[in-house]
């Protein structure tokens, strides 16, 4: 029975848990959305954030099988071990959300769920070796080895937000200095224009907007703002040197970018990301260079492929 | 027919293609050595190079399969596209040897060879995601992931000795800076030790060294020379920082590190990495460290596994 909110179609819900908005979408078995809901994410109370969770889901109405992917360390079992940008531990969100639903809950790190989004209903259909990077609020990962998702020893792998790209670099959210993250991330977008509007005198249209993060930097960069679109390429020049140690580590056929920061921000970013990568991946000149492209679903992902994996494991199992 | 160089119990032999010496095994089925012969390595020449191949695997005598591990960059059809430190570039080395000697030939990467002895035959036995790292004139690498052997999708993944971590950093042979590699290989570890010894005052037995090179620093460095040990526990301590970004993509339960490099050294550089790696680890106190343990065949590794590939992929075809 589903409920009144949405239609008939809609197999199960994907939500998406990131460390600014919460972003829930109702799916069909072919990954089209035909419900959405967005809200803000509580952060640092992990009870708000259920409820909040919760609220979304039930915001569809009937009972169909729920999957959330969280920014964060997940393990093998649902539990968020540590999410820095929402300020959560030990949090065991599939266990709680299935007690409050009685449904099936699959709780997956989001990168994972968004690159499972796109290996099944996006760009990367058919792809045997496949790098995604998501730029958001953080900078995620997941990564696909001959064909499958890699989740590592412990469930753990796929952070591609803390390689470290220049050891004693700036500070990252994670606790380390240098790590991708710190550069190439939403937040570090807004963080590294604040500073150059406060130590320079480089004029900007930025100095008139209230808020600068990073959504600001790349609305600012896209009019032709010179200080936004240095921000922004610095941000693409650094996620090029992070790509350019994974790729040499994994060969992948395919990189694809996806998360909030990189909707909007692709065009300025990616080819400069593009551009480092081309000239420095290990035998340049001698093997082909994997092309860096946008998530087909875009910063819906996350979402629909948490949605899919939910019904993927309830037929499972 | 076995010749009359190795008992009859070797099944093939493996010869590890290094940037300074070239070493060639005789090995049974087990993986148990019955012959051993070593070389330099030719550098800038590829007919000298085949030449000394050829020259190795005949001292053994007899017709048997013959793998080889070459540090560079070799293609699935056994083509050596880009190999630096040998100054090679597009070298049919597999389909030379095996024109030359009638027997089948398999050529691969040294790490990947190195990984699949320490897979079927030393410490990474049974193990299900496996990072491993070489040190030797340059800084190669392998892994597995799920149980099997990443190879990418041109053959050339595992390159982790081209993971940046320093950006701007020292000079790599590759061309970049700031690759692992210019930090934690035994040429390196010479390097920053002349570097030393000509810019400061400090005392050190390597004063009184003809060349001082990776062998010769860690040489000083077990007899206890204080500067010999900074600059080894440095190439540690770099060790573990390219080894945090390799960790947080790919969550192994355990980094082998072999290589020429690593079996002397060992003792100073690989607890250094993990002290480093222990701290930066992302999640670090929510999750387990894997544990950085020498190569159980160590220098051998590679032409072990080499020998042991060659057979596997005769059967199979």
């Amino acid at each position: 029975m589903s409920g009144p909110g949405v239609s008939d179609e809609a197999v199960a819900v994907g939500v998406d848990v990131g460390g600014t908005k919460l972003l829930a979408l109702a799916v069909t078995a072919g990954g089209e959305i035909v419900g959405r809901e967005r809200r803000r994410s509580p952060v640092g109370d992990a009870d708000a954030l259920v409820d909040e969770i919760l609220g979304l889901v039930r915001s569809f109405g009937g009972s169909r099988p729920v999957g959330a992917g969280v920014a964060g360390i997940v393990g093998r079992d649902g539990v968020v071990r540590y999410g820095p940008n929402l300020d959560i531990e030990d949090l065991a969100l599939q266990q709680r959300l299935e007690d409050a639903l009685g449904v099936p809950v699959t709780v997956a790190n989001d990168a994972t769920v968004a690159l499972f989004g796109e290996l099944r209903a996006g760009t990367a259909r058919g792809a045997c070796d496949v790098v995604m990077v998501t730029l958001g609020t953080g900078v995620g990962g997941a990564v696909v080895v001959d064909g499958r998702i890699a989740e590592g020893a412990t469930g753990m792998a796929g952070e591609l937000g803390h390689v470290p790209v220049l050891d004693g670099g700036r500070e990252c959210p994670c606790g380390n200095r240098g790590c991708l993250e710190a550069y190439a991330s939403g937040s570090a977008i807004g963080l590294v224009a604040r500073e150059r509007l406060e130590l320079t005198d480089d004029p900007s249209d930025l100095r008139d907007v209230d808020v600068v993060d990073g959504k600001a930097v790349t609305m600012a960069a896209l009019d032709g703002d010179d200080l936004a679109l240095d921000v922004l390429r610095a941000a693409g020049y650094w996620l090029g040197v992070g790509l350019t140690g994974i790729v040499n580590v994994l060969d992948p056929e395919l990189v694809v970018v996806g998360g909030g920061a990189a909707t909007t921000a692709a065009p300025i970013v990616l080819p400069e990301a593009f551009g480092v990568l081309s000239q420095r991946i290990l035998g340049a000149g001698h093997r082909p260079v994997p092309e860096i492209v946008q998530a087909g679903l875009g910063d819906d992902a996350g979402a629909v492929g948490a949605a899919l994996l939910a019904v993927e494991r309830r037929d499972r199992a």
